[in-house]
């Protein structure tokens, strides 16, 4: 089969058919829109498990897009994002690269944890992040023209940054920035008996224990609990684990590796029982 | 012969046939059916030899699933777990990893030690751990979604973190986690003398050894004597080894290289008998 | 068909057919241009976002030459310069790359952030920017002529310039260089109006605080808000964005992650509404 | 021919056809064996020279088994012990490399100075190492269970431990472990006789130089001669070489390049002499 | 068509057909004709642009031999040397490189900067560099030995020396050695007169120029400008470009980055005019 | 052609027809001979240009064997020694590496400066330097004999041993050593005088040059002048270069950059004429 024609078929399964459950924090989907309509590239920043994927689902449910999303790592080269060559029954045939069929279907494309990527994808992100709007793919000595309903978004966790791991000034100098964090208590609450199916009662005592945790930053925990961990607690309570032992592995353990930690959090636990 | 179908009929020799040897220290069983019911992925953190490969062992018969292991190391990459292409007979053939094999089969897959793996295994693990429960296949340009049966479980020895091998927050609080360590005397002394085939008194001297190394560590020793150590000794003293050689050779020279932590450890063992 | 017909007929593409629009700083037209007609190659200096992309598209549509455009990275090699050898149907076809390109057509060719680049792109270089005017292709084994229309033109930050990523005396004292910075006040508000729609009287504020955090450089950022960003802003602002909300996310937030600097901003950008 | 049938037949190669002269320093004859009924795997340590090798030979033939040896290294991969795809003749075929010829032949593996490897090899060493007994070729898609008469046997010198090179307690606890040293005085003249035929006043005075030397260690010298550089001095003695430029040539030079440590070591031999 | 004829047709190319303009600084023409005369390989040291080049060239138009250069850099390999296998139509070809073509065709051949190059390139310089005078090809099995007109020049700046770039006595030890440095004022302005076309007057400013920025090396400047540099400005002046901002662009942002060291050779400049 | 029928031809380019001109130092031609009939390797140490080399090609054409030299440098593998396989004409041919072209035709194999090889090539040498005297070729699942006309020797200098280049006591105690250094000042003006060309008394201030340099070693030069550099000066003078000019392009430029030693070596230069 021929692989354009097979990439153009596959893309619909990168569509969101049903609205997600996604409570906005500020006016992050009036800039998001924005920026997309304006075709600038976005860039999210925030701690882990606080919503930038649900919200990059959102989103693209709400501009019906389909959204293909990379999840970056150190060894994630512009090659693994463009399309490579490979040898087929003797014959060599190109195989587009996740971005290189986003740009070509015109949907979003998610690069989560931008700079954990190697150096590499610059060359690739720059042209497409300016006016020239181009995805350059020296391999077939071809340039491809981004349509107007592309759009490229990245992020990161500000936390993490390291001198190894930053984003050059002439990159992130082309973005328009979005800042993500923990949801207000009652709004967290709310997530929680959604996604998880427990009662206001056990949600707001699992928000706050998740706030506790977060308060902990910098003084031994190197994050707070994010909203997903409060959920998976919540799911585990829901199968019948008690609450204080889906507290400790979902929670306490999930975080920290650190006896005095762990101790610490275990009374934290049992504060609110 | 096709690849899927080889595939497919190989994975049964991943089932656990009888029964294993397990002795629960806790709710780790509750606890992991219900993550596993929930779809969550599992963290095992503990030392080595304290019963976290039996424990899964365990779990895949219980389950009744098949179980895929991977000992992880400094050159595991992504194409390690996801698959690679092959050229055989002139023609290019694609063969699974055993994660895609773990996802494809609906089985349980076990990644043993995950912080030594290479950091591209993120990309592969981190949409297979949310709700998208999703092993992205870029080389294939396929998406393939996980059966509700399959299940991602990760281990690793808190004691051995470093900051080069640490797990992200990122990663980490994407699951529920488990803590293990040594059993309580009486339960230790069990699994000796089943393990190994020496009698209670025999049994009774080792797990004494054991717990003698173990408040050894980190004032000289890495670690003290995993279960299997003692079972080790016991299995030498079965094939007529003297009790005393049997315990230097399978624990003492085991355990440390260090001329003074071996003196100090010949003298423990003299002091048993 | 043919690589060499194909590369021909698509260096047309790379024409730029309308006048970009371009505010010059200085003599650099002028000194471009008699470097061009000397054969002599340009280095650009300056920092991110000032206009050196620009000014060159500029040049390309004033000498009416193509202009082949390489984002360098940290793992760009000479190969990627200069072509490489695929296989088609198996057959080896060599394939030109951007550099070689620009040579056979006598285009200008811009190596943007030429540092970046591996250090075997000199080998590369060196011929093509002496009396020479020679490109080596060692794996033809052909040496490739530059015409006299070929020009080469580097660029990179100086700010960003470190011990291992600094250009050797032997490769910087082959080019005349010019140095670029940001635009006076009102050639700048005149650029941000035109380029993003907004009215004299915003583009002055905005113009304003790009100042302002310039002026913050090395006192906590590294660099200060480009014209590029202005312009973002701007382009927020006219699809309905508050003011204070644009400069938000399309500066401060682009800018930097640190909350000090983040709320220092914000304040900058209070003074001025 | 058949890769697996040639490799059937070549295992006989690996069988040691006479009793090797082995002279034994303790109990690891009965240890050894001990670990090889219950199958568990032996971990060899000790300086350099000192017989770990002739061992292993000598247990080879006891046991009736053949022995394939790797000598590891930095560069030595999980690949290079499992075995790898060739191309011959356009058709892909499998060569097992020499721990798959060990397991499926059943015969003894010794890998010397383990702690040398890549990391890799760890994946392929544990499942070997613990109930298991399990050779995963992932690149075949097979796994490989050992024979009762398959042994593994590593070794390394505790003396050269660092902290890169260290082994991980997770790999060391799921050996039996045997500390090999300098043999007693008389013995070791015994050997030194029998290997390169000098006469007991000679093999006298050369063990007499090797304990000098010995206690050197730590004070100068790395490691102190082995009894392979006496034989060494007693061949070249045999050949008409005068005793002391053999001691100059085979011990003095081979242990150091040290101007001082020379003088001091020629000061001993001239003493003896 | 056959390689061999190939290069044999190409190696023309690379004869100086006319007298390069070349003005010498001391003995090293009767230094280097005397080490081709005896087979001896020749080290020029010596700061950028001062010329290297341009000897080499005069020499090779004086002996009548044609030269192959090759600019080293940080990832050239023996092979990009010695030549390499392609697969071309099915059919493996083997392809000289460039030190290899050299030898063959009896040659001279110009390393440029070779303490850049991978170590691996001392196997096949070494055999070359003494009374041997042999190039191995491993990967033909092939030994060639050189003719005696072939010649080896290396260069290299000693101001770049690193002790990570350092060249081993092992290997500088074999050459004969000329020192390059600036030529004396009067040589050197009509050196600029020749090149640029500029007169008297003009030149003795250049030149002047070139004097005070070389007085500041290890004030500021990694290195005073070449004769090059003074070209170029000569060059720029004759397009019309005035002379402050030619010596501007061609001298002062060539040699600097550093805003300081910038004013300050601006004052040299305005101090002369 | 075959390969191994085209490698038996072509071991003899590799036997030395001439006796090479040599003058011994010591007993090095006894013990070497000694070492060579008890089949045990050899290892040379000394400065660079002292006469390692040609002292190989002496015991060459004295022991009437083939000479294979490798020249080892960082990049050199154990394949490289060993051997690779090849694609030509679509078939795969194996091809020997020049250890396994020497252990096969019973020749002499000379390793220079065996510590700067990469570490995989313990591996073959280790069981060719003991008893087993084996050279194991993995990828053809060969175990080659060595003859016992086959003598290993490798070379390396002490004064360049770091502890990233050390070689491992596991590795020298294999080895009969012989240390070499420059020969005395008689038997230096000989060889000068044969090897040049030059007469009694250019050869005695030559020696005398070369002595004076070696005492300035570690006082500011790395290494004094060899042998090989007095001798290059003399070829130079008998070409017609003045004898001041010859020594300071063969000798002082030869040996160091810094103007003060070349400053310094000049003097002592003067001082002899």
């Amino acid at each position: 089969m021929n692989a354009a024609v097979s990439d153009a078929l596959k893309i619909e399964e990168y569509r969101i058919q049903d609205e997600p459950y996604y409570e906005p924090l500020g006016d992050e989907v009036a800039v998001f829109e924005a920026a997309w309509r304006n075709q600038l590239p976005v860039l999210l920043k925030g701690p882990t498990g606080c919503g930038k994927t649900r919200f990059m689902e959102y989103m693209s449910w709400r501009l019906d897009r389909p959204m293909i999303t990379v999840s970056c790592h150190d060894d994630l080269t512009a090659s693994d994002l463009v399309g490579r060559y490979l040898v087929k029954g003797g014959e060599t045939v190109w195989v587009d690269g996740p971005l290189t069929r986003a740009v070509r279907a015109g949907s979003l494309c998610y690069l989560d944890e931008i700079v954990e990527a190697r150096k590499d994808t610059t060359v690739v992100i720059h042209p497409l992040c300016d006016d020239r709007r181009l995805l350059p793919i020296d391999k077939l000595g071809e340039v491809v023209p981004a349509p107007p309903e592309f759009s490229l978004t990245v992020s990161y966790n500000p936390g993490y940054q390291s001198v190894l791991k930053d984003m050059k000034q002439s990159t992130r100098q082309r973005f328009v920035a979005l800042e993500f964090g923990y949801p207000p208590a009652e709004l967290e609450a709310r997530v929680v008996m959604k996604e998880s199916g427990v009662d206001q009662a056990v949600a707001d005592r699992l928000v706050q224990i998740g706030h506790m945790t977060r308060n902990l930053k910098d003084n031994g925990l190197d994050e707070g609990a994010s909203t997903r961990l409060l959920v998976n607690a919540g799911k585990l309570m829901r199968t019948s684990v008690p609450e204080a032992s889906a507290c400790h592995s979902a929670i306490a353990e999930a975080l920290t590796d650190d006896p005095d930690m762990l101790a610490a959090i275990r009374e934290l636990i049992a504060s609110v029982y």
